[in-house]
């Protein structure tokens, strides 16, 4: 027996195979669960024990990791009446919840167990990210949130799958799926803006590999256009993250936002415009693709011009001057949106109670960071605004962009809807600010982040 | 020779080869002139004059009507070195700019007469809209604006060009084409919000001629929806308007609205967003289809579906109760999207300096309005807010709107963007104000509209 006693895995996936075999390499004791029969054989092959039921994994085992799809398989494992491990959990068992979920699903399951008496049973709200490979080599992002000495009577399970990359987030029960939750609004908006933006640069005719070794060194830079553009421009049928994963992720952020009877409903602009396109790509058929395809979205009669135009020279990213011009205009369109997400997410984050300190360096060392995130976000927490950009610059350069995509008749979902929350910064008095005063647009009376210019 | 003396008609296309030939029949003498030299024929068929360039049709003519595509063809017209009617204008001639164009584009004309010593020459600005039938039988709607004397004195020929249907707007040259400009943020938002709520009727699988019939009647309705929802609902090749027109519209709208040199810049959230829209309209190809097409950018993969789900039994408009409040979501969409169109519109009058309540008048009888323009909007100029629903129950059935549709990975591209505005005006404290109080979204320090609930 390991010095953590059995612990019980349920939900086998891409993601929880890698996690469950990471904890026996380990030399920890795993007894698995997946309604998938040969997933439970590999997983047995691997040197796990297997449950055909919750109910019968989470016997004797003093840890339960949920790893199943979404909330409602959580709940269904915890509570189904034939199957649910409700029964048969250890007394002062600890359960780890590492599904994604809204942040209220922890403090939900934390109540539902109280009202079946089980108040002895430790919730921790700990949702993942980080990919296939790190979740099987230990080194996960985990954002653990919950009692802090329950936390600590599970961080040997913790550490051994996230190594170095555990964060205690503070804000109870909950909070580490808020943070996750405004790590997913950036994600999710430079994820389309990387296909905006590529569409746009293939559009004015560019060569797209040189444009994407120039952007992804620029200011325009972000770690999902570093990561996805590859996948645009060279002949590449992997999906490496299908477009309906990210849909599904959005979805909970967008969700979360409107509103509840406890929440009153946050106006998320670009969050929600970058939703509206990844449906249309559902609607269009490709929630099986990559998402780096949703260039298809932006292009639909020519669908695989961003490819087409990708020369396979790695050597040469010289530009004429007329062509670094037009990679400006692709650049400003990148620089505006980052800056203004990074400040719808950290106003988003403010809001629900986050500590943005750490918010931001976790998002910062994260998939969902950009070059304006990281160095934007530091002058709006300390409030000491140091942008030599104002408002108006960023508008004077956005409309340059906009006007001559308008013209190609090229569709800037979200560099549009940008510039309009720029010209309402501009008509509130803030124009001739430095540019992060675009965040006051999600003031309210008192203002989330005080700041001036140093 | 008749009364007015010779008129000079630049420009016999669809629209002006009608309003020409209207001239003729109201025993007036016309000189055409336009590129294709058929049209000229045609109009030497039916009584006309015609000339080969605007210089040779120009002489002797008190009047000129220009009725060519774009301002940049009417500088074309007067200027060209070769052709340019500058040389030929007869002293003291009244130039009758019928052609859209930006709000600077009179005032530029009369800028370059001044320059070359023609403050002989009058220019009215004279924006038309109604269509072919009525530009042909002389009831186009006409928005006057220039000197007063000037108008008075070119009252013979813009009566029988418009009838009853003659606006005189005050605030000086380039008034009439603002008038028309905001009439054209609501024209399009709502030709857009149309295939919007019919693609959201079929893909929650309404009877979509079921639904267009009882939404007309309703709150939901726009002069819009009325016109163009048949064309969606029968089979029909015809193309009534073609994208690209309202395409070309909205943009003239969307590049004022940016910052120039003389314009801060203002927010214009759902015109943006439509114009959006219409580039992937564009980009996929429909360019050249009926504007009532659009349903095939929100349903991409089965792009007859709001007219395969049509019935055709006109006698029958019942629906069961669950069809009943499937039907309401796509209506809640819809008074949304025009309550806050309404506010954007007339926000967008206040600031470039209209008389708010003709504007109103203006569009409330033409193509631009809705039932909740017609309602909302007196409320609004009145500052007597008496609409009984609130800003925060506007948002409460949009959101149920909008879950139900991302649950079915519909875009609702205007839906949400409204949704975002009316939660930013929640966030800044009027959620429990009347629904209008979404208009404070687009205050300077001073309100534009001030109001209260009464």
């Amino acid at each position: 027996m390991s010095e953590t006693g059995k612990i019980a895995f349920l939900g086998l996936g891409a993601m929880g195979f890698g996690m469950a075999t990471n904890l026996l390499s380990n030399k920890l004791q795993v007894t698995g669960f997946d309604v998938w029969p040969p997933t439970l054989e590999k997983f047995v092959a691997a040197g796990g024990s297997s449950s055909s039921t919750p109910r019968e994994a989470v016997k004797s085992a003093p840890y339960v990791v949920f790893m199943v799809a979404t909330a409602a398989q959580i709940l269904s494992a915890l509570f189904d009446p034939e199957t649910g491990a409700i029964e048969t959990l250890e007394q002062g068992a600890t359960l780890i919840l590492c599904s994604t979920g809204p942040p209220e699903h922890s403090p939900n399951v934390r109540k539902l167990l109280d009202e079946k008496n089980r108040t002895d049973v430790k919730v921790i709200d700990a949702p993942v990210s980080g990919g296939t490979i790190r979740a099987a080599n230990g080194t996960l992002t985990i954002l653990a949130s919950g009692n802090e000495e329950d936390i600590a009577g599970a961080r040997k399970v913790l550490d051994v799958m996230a190594g170095p990359n555990l964060y205690l987030i503070p804000g109870g029960l909950g909070a580490g799926t808020k943070v996750k939750m405004v790590h997913q609004v950036l994600a999710g908006i430079h994820i389309v803006m990387s296909s905006e933006a590529m569409g746009f640069a293939a559009k004015l005719g560019l060569d797209t590999r040189k444009a994407y070794e120039v952007l992804k060194k620029g200011e325009g830079m972000s770690w999902m256009f570093e990561n996805r553009g590859p996948h645009m421009i060279v002949p590449d049928e992997k999906v490496y993250s299908a477009l309906g994963i990210i849909v599904k992720d959005i979805g909970i952020v967008t969700a979360a936002s409107r509103r509840t009877t406890s929440n009153p409903g946050f106006p998320l602009f670009l969050s929600s415009a970058t939703e509206q396109v990844l449906a249309a790509g559902i609607s269009a058929g490709y929630d099986r693709l990559d998402d780096a395809q949703l260039t298809r979205v932006y292009l639909p009669s020519t669908p695989s011009l961003v490819l087409d135009l990708a020369s396979q020279d790695a050597s040469c990213t010289d530009f004429t001057p007329e062509e670094t011009s037009k990679l400006k205009l692709v650049e400003s369109t990148m620089k505006a949106v980052h800056l203004v997400s990074a400040m719808e997410a950290m106003s988003l984050g403010k809001t629900v109670g986050l500590e943005t300190n750490q918010l931001f360096e976790i998002i910062k060392g994260a998939a969902g960071s950009s070059w304006m995130f990281a160095d934007r976000t530091p002058q709006l927490l300390s409030g000491k605004w140091t942008s030599k950009e104002t408002v108006n610059d960023t508008i004077d350069s956005l409309t340059t962009a906009i006007t001559e995509a308008n013209a190609l008749k090229y569709p800037l979902h979200l560099a549009a809807i940008t510039l309009q929350i720029l010209q309402l910064a501009s008509l509130k008095g803030y124009g001739d600010e430095p540019d992060l005063a675009v965040s006051r647009v999600w003031d309210r009376e008192t203002s989330l982040y005080p700041g001036k210019r140093v």
